[in-house]
C-alpha cells in the first residue's frame, strides 16, 4: 500500500505490515524490555534528548545492551518521523514509540542476548483530548498500589505494565472515563497509569515525591512553564486528603501534554470543573511549541461535537 | 524447511519463521500478557489441566479475554506437541510455551482488545540440567525484592518479569552459575526467578509461604512425592537464617523438575553438596513419569563431559 | 406513646425519646467508646456470652471501666429484649445494641471518667436481607486499608469506624449495592466494613488471618456449622487473586448471618451467582436456631417483590 | 438555671441540659463525625477561618454533608460565644467546640443521613496550663503508633480518637503528667495526642513532616511567630534520637497555645527545664492577641500555689 | 585466690582475673560476636547439644570461624563446669556463658580474623527468681521495636543487644521490676529482652511466630512439658490485644526457666496473679531435672523474706 | 617495650598490652556500648568537638553514663594523641578510637553499671587508601537492609555492628574490594558499612536522607567543601536507579576522608573511573588540613606499587 506507515526494526525501515517480531522474543514473552514515547509539535520531535537520556537510564537499570549509541538511535527516530510525515496533514502531530527488548529468548535463559529495537509512529487520540481538555477527567484511587522501587524501579520505563493495567481496570469500574490515581505502598499519591499527577493548593503546584515516580518529561515541562508564569511549586509526600482539599489538579503526559482532573473518588476538586491554572499552562505550552493545543484537538472532532465542546469551553472561561 | 518447528498463533498452525506479532502488540510493548510453561515426559504433556487452571487465574487477574475456552486451548497445546513430536528423537522431551497477550494496542488505550495467543515448543537445556543435578547450584539473595501482592500478584504468571531479571543479574555478579533467591518486602524467603524454592530442615521440607509466591506445579508435584516417601512438610515464613542452618535445599521448576541447591550467599547448605533427599525425590519423579531424569539429561552431554559427571555422581552416592 | 421502644441508659429503662446523651459525652465527641451488636432468634438473644466476652476484651483494650459486671450487663440486655419484645410480631427478630462510652468529657481530659452505657433494639433490614440472600452482593476492594493493629486493634470493637465508612463510600462509587472488601496494609484480604469475609476454594473454606480482624461471632458460628457439614476450613494470608479464583464467597455478620458474594472488582466469583455451600450453611444456621432465615426475610417483602425473588431463588436451586 | 451555658444543636440555641443527642446518633455509636476546637482571646474567636477551612476538609474526607455553608456555621460559632460570654469574667477565655456527626443511624446503614451539628463552650483548664508553662511536661513514646494515612487521614479531625486515648494511657503509666509523643508506623516522630510537637535543634525549629500529622492552627501560629522572631524552621523526618539531642521542645495546641516539653522517655531535653525559646514564643503569642498568657493562667490558681509557681518562674528566668 | 572462678579463654583455663581481652577486640569494639547462655541442674549442663546447635547457626550467620569443632567446644564447656563446680554448694546451680567474637580488629577491617572464644560461669540471681516465681512480673510494650530479620536475624544470638537494652530502659520507666514485651515492626508480639514470651488463652498456649524470634531452648522445653501435661499449643501472629484477654502469660529463659507474667501495660492478665498453668509447668520442669525450682530459689533468700514469700505462695495455691 | 602504644582505660594511661577488659564486660558480651573514631592531620585531632557532640548523643540514646564530662574526655583524647605521637614519623597520621561500654555485667542484669571507657590509636591503612583514591572502589547493594530507626537508631554510633558486617560479607562475595551500599527497609540508598555515601547528578551532590543515617563528620566536611567550591547539594530519598544514572559517587569516612566509587552492582557510574569532582574535593580537603592526602597515602606504598599508581593517577587526570 502506497502510504503504509514506515516502521524501524533492527536496523531497517520497513512497512508496518512487516514490522513483526518472533513470539519467542523476550519482549513479547516476558515484557523484558524498556520503551519511550515521544510526540511531535509541527512535525518535529519534542525534547528528543531528554527522552533519550531517560531511555539510557532504563537500559542501564535493566542491563539491556542497545547495540548502538543513543545518538544513533536519535537519528533513527528523526528518520522515522521524516519517513512518515510526508503523509500527514498540515495540522497533524503524532506519537513516536521506541521499544527495546532484550531480544530472542533461548533455552539457556542467559541475559546477554542481542536486543530487538523497534520504532514507529501512532495516531494521537485528538477527539478524546478535546473532550478531556474541556471537561476534565475524574480520577479514582484503585486498591492496587504502585510497584515499589525495592522491586522494580518506577523511574525506569519498563515494558512490564500489568501493575498499571490492573489499576486502570479497577478505576474504570467506577466510570469508564476515570483515570487511576495510584498510591504508593505508604499510601502517598504517586502517579496516573500513564501520566504524572500534579495538583494546585494555596497557589502552589504540589508535585508528588519525584523520587518514586517516573521522571516525566511533560511534568518537567509543566514545571518550567509554571516557573515562567510565576507559579511556585513544591515537592513532597501527599495523600488523597491533600487532593480532596486542593483547588485544581492535572495529569501530564507526552500525548496530551496536560489534562485537568475534576474529582477524586467522587469528591469534587475545587469547583469540580477544569481550573484556570490548567488552562493557562496548556495555553503557555501551546505558545512554546507554536501550536494551539485546543484548536488542534478540536480540528479532529466531528462538526457537531466540536460545536458543543466549543460552547462548553467558552461557558467555563 | 521440511522440519521447521510448528507454532500456534491466533488460530493457525504455522512454521516458526511465520510466528510473528506486530511490534504494536501490547505483549511486546508493555508485557501486557500472561503465560504458561509446560513440558513433556515421553512426549506427553505433564499435568496439562493444572497448567490450564493456573492460566485461567492469570487471565482473570489481568482481565484478558482468551477468546476461546480453556478446553479448546488444551486441545491446541496437544496438537502443538503432536505437530512437532514427529521430528523428535526417541529420548527427547520438550518445553511447550503458551503466551497470551491483550493483543494489538490502539491509540485509545482501551483494555478490551482481542487477545494474541501463541504456543510453541522449545528445546530443554539437558546439558545444564545434567551438571546441575550432579553438582547443584549456588544461590544468592539479591537486593531486589519480589514484587509484593499489593502491586502485582506473584500468583498470576504475568509477562512482566523485569523484577526477576534484575534479581538474576545481581545474583550472577557473584557467580555466573548462581541462581537468585528472592526475598519478599518483609525479608522472608520467596522464590527463585523461575523456580520455587524448598529446603529440608530437621527431616521436614519447608515451603516458603505459598500465598505470596507462584503456585508452582512442580513444587506441588514434589510435595506429593514427598508425601509418598513419608517426608513431612510444613509451610511458613522463613528467612535466610533458616536456610543457612538447613540440611538440604532445592529448586523446582517445570523444565528441570528439581535441582539441588548447595549454598546460599557463600554459606554451604548441609555438606555443601547435593543431598540424598533431593536425589530420592528426583528418582521418584522419574519413576512416576517413566523417565530416568538423570539418564535423559546425561544422554545430551558430549561423551567426555558425560563420563566426568557420571563419575562425580557415583562418588557422591 | 404506648409502644415507643424502651432503651437502657445508665441504669434506667426509658422510652427511646428520652435515651439521649450530652453532646459533651466522649462517645459523641471522640468516638471514645466500644460497642456490641447482638440479635435474637425467636425472640431470644443469640450467643449472649460470646458477645459479652468480646465486649470485655474491648473494655480492657480501651481502659474503659464499665461500672458493672459483665453478668449484670447481660441481665440488662435480656431485659431490654423483654421490654420491647411484647410489641413484636410473631415472626419478628431484632438487633440489640450496646454502646459503652467513657462518659462525659471534662476540661482536664483525664481518662478516668464514669462510663455511659446504652442499650437498645433496632429493626433488622429483612427486605434487604431477602434480596441479598437470593442475589448475592458484589464486593470491591477500596484503596483505604484496614487500620493496622499497631494503631488500633481490629479485634476490639471500637466506636471509631471512620476507616470503615470511607472504605464503604469508595466501594459504593462502583455500585450502590457493593460491599467493601478491605485489605490490610500488607495487601492481604481482611474483612468487610461490618462483616467478616470467607471464601470457598477447592472444597475448603478460607478464613483470612483472624489475628488481624474482628473475631466475628457469626464467623465462628459458620465455622462450627461447616464442621458439622464436613466442610474443612483453613486460616491464612490471602490476596484478591485468591478470591478471583475462588468457587464461592460470603459475608458473615450478626444481623444477616451469612450473605453470598458474587463478584470482586467486577470479576465473577465461581459462576457469579450465590453458590450451594452458602445456601447449605444458611439452611443449617436456620435449623440450629429454629428459624427459616429465607422465609423470615421474605415475609417482610411487599407481595410483588416477594414473588419475584422466590422465583429467582427456585430458578437458582 | 439563669446562667446555664448555651449550646447550639441542629439549628437551635438551647441550654446545656437540653443539648442532647440520641444514643442512636452515628456520632455516639461509631465516632462517625468530625470536629474542631477553637478558643477565644479577649472573648473573640481566634483564627475562625482557618478552623472552618480545616473542618471543610474533614467533611470532604468523611463525606459528611454539613447541611449549611461554612459561613453560616461561622456565624453560629460567633453567636455561641456571644450567648455565653455575657457570663464570663473579664479575664476569662474559653474553648469553643463544634462536633458534626453523620446523624441518626438507621438499619439500612446508608451514609446519606442528615448531619447532627453541635457547638458549645467549655472552660479552659488554666490551673494546669499555669503549672505546665512553668514546669514543662515530660513526654513518653508509647508503643501504639499513630494511625497511618492509608487507613484514616491524620489530617482530617475525625471523631474516632481511640488511637490517641490508648497512647495516652500507655504514656501515663510512666507519669500521670506525661504526654504521649506518638510515632508513625515508620518510627518517625508524629504528634502528641491532642497537640502538635516541635523541637529546637542547633537554633532551628524542627517540624515533624506535616504531611502525616494534623495541620495544627496553633503550630502554624508558632511558625509565624518564629518567623517574626527570626528563628528559622525546617520540616523533616525525625526520630526520638533527634529529640534526645535537641535543645528545647514544645507542644502546641488551641487550648494552651504552647507548652514546654522537658524530657522524652526520661532523657532530659536540653537542661531538662523549659527553655528560653519557648518563653519567647509564648510571650510573642500573648502580644499578638493582647493577653499575657502566663498572667491569665496564674489568675486561676489558688493563692498559695500561685505564689509558689511565680517564684519558680522567676527563678528559671 | 584459692577459689577464684576458672574461665576459659582462647584455649586456656585461667582465673577470672586473667580472663581479659584487648580493647581492640572486635567483640568489645563492635559487638562483633555471638554467644550462648546455658545453666546447670544438679551441676550438669542442661541441653548442651541444643545450645551448641544454635551457636553453630549463629556462627554461620555471622561468618565467624570458631577455630574448633562444636564437639570440642562442648568439652570445653563441660570442663568449665567441672573446674568451678568443686567450689559450689550442694544446692547451687550456675549459668555458663560462652562468647565468641571475631577477634582482634586490624586497620584493614577484613572479616577473616582469628576468633576470640571465652567461657565462664556466673551466679544465678536466685533471690530475684524466688520473688518472680511467687509474685510474677509486670510487662510493658516499649516503643522500640524488635530488630527485623531483614537487618539482623533475631534467630541468631548476636552480641549486639542495644535494641534490647533501650527497650528495657523504656519499660523500666513504668516500673523497675517491669520486663519489656517487644513488638515486631508489624506490631506483633515478639519476645522479652532476654526471654521468650508465651501466653495461655482458652486452654491453649499461644506461641508468637517463632520464625521471627530467637529459638529459645527453654521455650522448646516448656512446649515439651506442655505436651506431657496435655496442654495444646499453637503458633501464630499475636498482638497486645490477645495478651490483654489472655488467662495467663509467662516468660521462659535459661536462667530462671519460667516466670509468670501478671500484667501488660497495666492491664491485669487473668486475675493479675501467677496462674496455675505456670505453676504446673514449673513443677514439671523441676521433676524433669530433679530439682524443686521454688525450693532452690527460696534457699537463697534471707530467712525473713523467705518466710514472707512462702506465705504468699501458699496463699495463692 | 619502649615504644609500645599507650592506651587509655578507665582513668589510666597504660601500655597496649595492659589495655584489657574482662570477658564479663557488657561491651564484649553484648555490644553494649558506643564509640567514636577520629583521626589526626599533622598530628592534631580533627573536629574533636563534633565527635564529642555525636558521642554525647549516642550516650543519651543508650542510657550509658560516661562518668566524666565530655570536656574531660576531650582532654583524655588529646593526651592519648600526645602520648603516642612522639613515636610517629613526620608524615604519619593516625586513627584515634574511643569505646564506651556499660561496664561489667552482673547477674541482676541492671543497666545502671559503671562504664568502661577506652581510647587508643591505630594505624591508618594508607596503602589501601592510595589504591582506592586512584582506582576507586566498586559497590554492591547487599540483600541485608540497614537497621531501621524503630529498632536501633542509625544516628547513634552503637557498638553492635553485625548488621554492617553481614552486609559487608555479602558485598564481598562479588568482589573482595567491593564496599556494601546498604539500603533502608524502604529500598532507599542509606550508607556504606563504615562510611557515608554521596553521589553527583546533574551537577549537584545528592545526600541520602540524613535523618536515617549516621550524621557523618566527614560527610559534613565534604558538604562544607562543596559549598566553598560552589557545588550545590540536596538531600532526598534516592534509590539505586539514581546511582546508576549518576555522574560520580563517593564514600566519606574519618580514616580516608573521601574515596571515589566507580560502579554499583556492576553498572559503571559515569565513565566507571574516579571523577573530577571527587578529586577536587579531596584536594580541597587536603588544603584545609595542610596535608596532601594523595601524597601522604602514596608515601606508605612500596616503591614499585607507588610508581604504578602514580602513573595511573596522572593518566586519569
Amino acid at each position: 500500500m502506497a502510504n503504509e506507515a514506515i516502521f524501524y526494526l533492527n536496523g531497517q525501515f520497513v512497512p508496518e505490515s512487516q514490522a513483526k517480531v518472533s513470539v519467542m522474543d523476550r519482549g513479547f514473552r516476558w515484557g523484558d524490555g524498556v520503551y519511550e514515547t515521544l510526540r511531535t509539535f509541527q512535525g518535529k520531535l519534542f525534547k528528543l534528548n531528554q527522552h533519550l537520556e531517560r531511555l539510557h537510564g532504563s537500559l542501564l537499570y535493566s542491563r539491556i545492551n542497545l547495540g548502538q549509541t543513543m545518538n544513533e538511535l536519535g537519528t533513527v527516530l528523526e528518520r522515522v518521523v521524516e519517513e512518515n510525515a510526508r503523509y500527514w496533514q498540515a495540522n497533524e502531530d503524532h506519537e513516536i514509540h521506541v521499544v527495546v527488548s532484550r531480544g530472542l529468548a533461548d533455552p539457556t535463559r542467559r541475559l546477554g542476548t542481542s536486543a530487538t529495537v523497534a520504532a514507529f509512529v501512532e495516531h494521537l487520540d485528538f477527539p478524546r483530548f478535546a473532550r478531556d481538555y474541556v471537561r476534565g477527567v475524574p480520577m479514582v484511587t484503585p486498591a492496587t498500589r504502585r510497584t515499589p522501587p525495592q522491586s522494580v524501579s518506577p523511574k525506569a520505563k519498563i515494558s512490564g505494565k500489568m501493575n498499571h493495567f490492573v489499576a486502570q481496570a479497577e478505576a474504570q469500574l467506577v466510570d469508564p472515563r476515570a483515570e487511576a490515581l495510584m498510591l504508593g505502598l505508604d499510601g502517598n499519591v504517586a502517579e496516573g497509569t500513564g501520566a504524572n499527577f500534579l495538583f494546585l493548593s494555596q497557589g502552589r503546584i504540589c508535585v508528588p515525591n519525584r523520587r518514586h515516580v517516573l521522571g516525566g518529561v511533560s511534568m518537567e515541562t509543566v514545571l518550567e512553564l509554571a516557573h515562567q508564569l510565576d507559579i511556585p511549586w513544591e515537592e513532597g509526600d501527599f495523600t488523597p486528603h491533600d487532593v480532596y482539599t486542593a483547588d485544581e489538579a492535572f495529569l501530564t503526559s507526552t500525548p496530551f501534554c496536560l489534562i485537568p482532573v475534576i474529582s477524586l473518588n467522587g469528591v469534587a476538586i475545587g469547583a469540580g470543573v477544569p481550573g484556570s491554572t490548567a488552562n493557562h499552562l496548556l495555553h503557555a505550552w501551546g505558545e512554546m511549541v507554536g501550536v494551539d493545543l485546543l484548536d488542534q484537538a478540536f480540528s479532529f472532532l466531528p462538526t457537531e461535537e466540536r460545536r458543543t465542546l466549543e460552547q462548553e469551553a467558552r461557558a467555563s472561561d
